[in-house]
């Protein structure tokens, strides 16, 4: 049996003088990269070089949209009015396609609180559904497996990739662990690998609570801004050729 | 003999709860809006609805990106890079295209202080006429008339139009009087008619110190915000209309 | 029998060059400012001009810190933690207290979210507490009156004054009613006048469904830019005066 | 003979999530820290931490103020109105006092740009001198030695610290040479010690022209973001007490 998978990567969340990740070594693995659009990070200068960066290693180019928060990067829950939110898509994804060669993007993932809260929220996961449709009618929304979010997307008549994390751990309904939490993100390489693995290949996972979840995934992430991240990419994408699945941007997956 | 001018004004630039111009009233009387793009004025809502508000009068848009200066409303100097300059006009230009219904702008002009620091900076003026080019090869600039910017624009062969000002006073070199400077903006609706006409039908306008400046035009600019400007501007369309002037976007002119 | 009450309104909220309010009007009938910090509106030019106002009319200087959230106006909820909030207002008050005579402040009272969030949530407004403490020792948090803010701050050993609002419908628990429902703002001058005075003699308001509730305060806050603020001022502080209520800083009173 | 300098250096220039600098590391090396106020870096977070950690080490505090530019990190002119950057001044340096345990600040060093235009710019030189009077009147301003600004702030009663820079290249009148130049910040560390301890002992430096300028100083300024940092401050501070030299906060020397 042949497993394909999207691998992708937050990305361009450095601003100003200030550099984070480690975005030069990570996208030599990845096929999808997630990229800051100024809300929590980014600015133009970054999301330019960014986009060079993805197009010059065939990693498609995604959005990165976040609620505007730079002082907090966008983890800070926000009480915006859904058509708020909508048009800070539109704004933030419209303004990275500018950037790339085709003036087009692959896809568009929110950030941080502005995701987390789509997942648990019909009403603003229909209105960032509205914005990628707007922004391009080919644009893929990238949102957590198995959720709500996922099936408002499909109802709706656009692209969807069901995204799971390598290193996040999970509840027993598939939704990730509050980054409050501890345990919460996965630090070690092999658990990571293993883990992310079982996910593609028999669309399992271990809950926190040590229970079996099951899992469907087009897309899994990986951040790239802990430490060990690019060893942990590698390692990661060594794992996928070593076992036969096939990596390739989330486009030609759904 | 006929004459035809597009007649634009700068719109959007209230910004969250705070309102600024008499976008619903003016909108009535002009062919192209510049919208501003969040960086000096305006924000994701503001330029969805005066979007569709130009939009549904049939006015032109265009993007009016500025230094990122909210609290200055980018009226500023800043000793950007040119660099830094073009990524801030390609993300504003291209964040405003997301909200139009063909994702696509009429033109693109520079607000404030980089519009000033454009006209008499050559290296500037192309990093912006790069920027233009790079969100739309068929956008237009709208720069100042004379400027060497607008010379720098058509070697590039982009589109380029020709900007006078219906309510700003000129230097002998056809440059603005600086705000700083009493006098720069022009009060008197009479005048401000009778100054604009002339220049529109004779390609003449009279400087601050007197002497007889000659202007050729594409575009003619009032400024919406001003006290009066509603009024100012029915005056200006009543006289254009009553002198057989056509009043139509820039994109049919140039 | 005689009655003693503050009289307080939100003041400086303008920015760059947005002008919000009536300082100058609404100035005259009041006796305590909360002057925005920058967070939610005002900047710093603005923050003198309303320093200086205040104290050319012997009216009392306070700071209305918010959330970082200048575009939402400070009205959205945050998920902040308590720690940043106590910075967050640390910051706002401090940097208000550089433009006073005296370089001290009379009391804080947070703005929007931050105030509406803190009613409800014991760690965040000890938080408050605790940074208002920390600014100044004789400082006075304007909390509003009824809520467990007030005890835990009483608790804390601090000086606290008890609000209510004047135009604004209470729920049968005293909070306020959420402005994102029809009537939480009354508009009627007489309604009004004639509730803030049964506030201040009686200790006694009718909620939004028709219940009495029992009302104590220190200190009655005007929304000053609301149309019909500047007269809602002159009427309440006329009415004030003719029923003997004695308007004073909240100084003066806790 | 004995010799007494001030060892300053710029701290607290993170933001939210981006770390800058060595502070945990430097702090231990020098007597003032100079705190960035949020405007070019910097947060409330921050500002807290990096206070904490000077008192603990027996450092002086003191302001770091910016233009508004945090994508810049100040370092970019703006022609602000000295009006402006006065309220920007005091807000900012007010802010920082209020984390401090005595409330109050050693002195106010500007940032960047700022500090590079009020060299340069008498009028804007005194308006940050009036807005550090205002903040505190025994505060002292940190400026360039040498300059213009020095006759200012002396000339106004006030307290002034002359400052030079350990590891970067001056030009004949002892200004810096402009960071856009190649050679303007030097990295070799005996290079950065021999040079110090010669403007210490000798009041002495060797200009990029190869000219000998005298330079008179009470404080001495390593940057602490550059790579090296904590080894170039231990050396200063080694070699400085080596020769002799007693460091100490600017506010028992001017």
């Amino acid at each position: 049996m042949s497993y394909k998978i999207d691998f992708n990567c937050d990305m361009g969340e450095s601003f100003g003088m200030y550099k984070m990740g480690f975005d030069e070594e990570v996208i030599k693995y990845i096929s999808s990269a997630n990229i800051a659009c100024g809300f929590h990070a980014g600015d133009p200068m970054w999301m330019r070089r960014t986009v060079v960066l993805a197009e010059s290693h065939g990693v498609a180019v995604g959005a990165h949209p976040s609620y505007p928060d730079l002082n907090g990067f966008g983890r800070r829950n926000l009480s915006a009015d859904p058509e708020e939110v909508r048009n800070d898509v539109v704004y933030q994804a419209s303004a990275l396609s500018g950037f790339t060669d085709s003036k087009t993007i692959q896809h568009v993932k929110p950030h941080g609180a502005m995701y987390n809260q789509a997942v648990a929220d019909k009403e603003l996961g229909e209105a960032i559904c509205s914005a990628v449709m707007e922004v391009q009618d080919d644009a893929i929304l990238l949102a957590l497996s198995g959720s709500q979010w996922v099936e408002t997307a499909k109802g709706l008549g656009m692209r969807v990739g069901r995204e799971i994390f390598a290193d996040r751990a999970v509840n027993d309904d598939g939704t990730l662990v509050s980054r409050r939490l501890p345990g919460s993100v996965i630090h070690d390489t092999e658990e990571v690998v293993d883990r992310s693995l079982r996910m593609v290949t028999e669309g399992k996972v271990i809950s926190v609570n040590g229970n079996l979840v099951e899992v469907e995934a087009d897309s899994i992430c990986l951040h790239g801004d802990t430490p060990g991240a690019v060893d942990m990419a590698k390692s990661l994408r060594s794992a996928f050729e070593r076992e036969g699945i096939e990596i390739m941007p989330l486009a030609k997956l759904v």
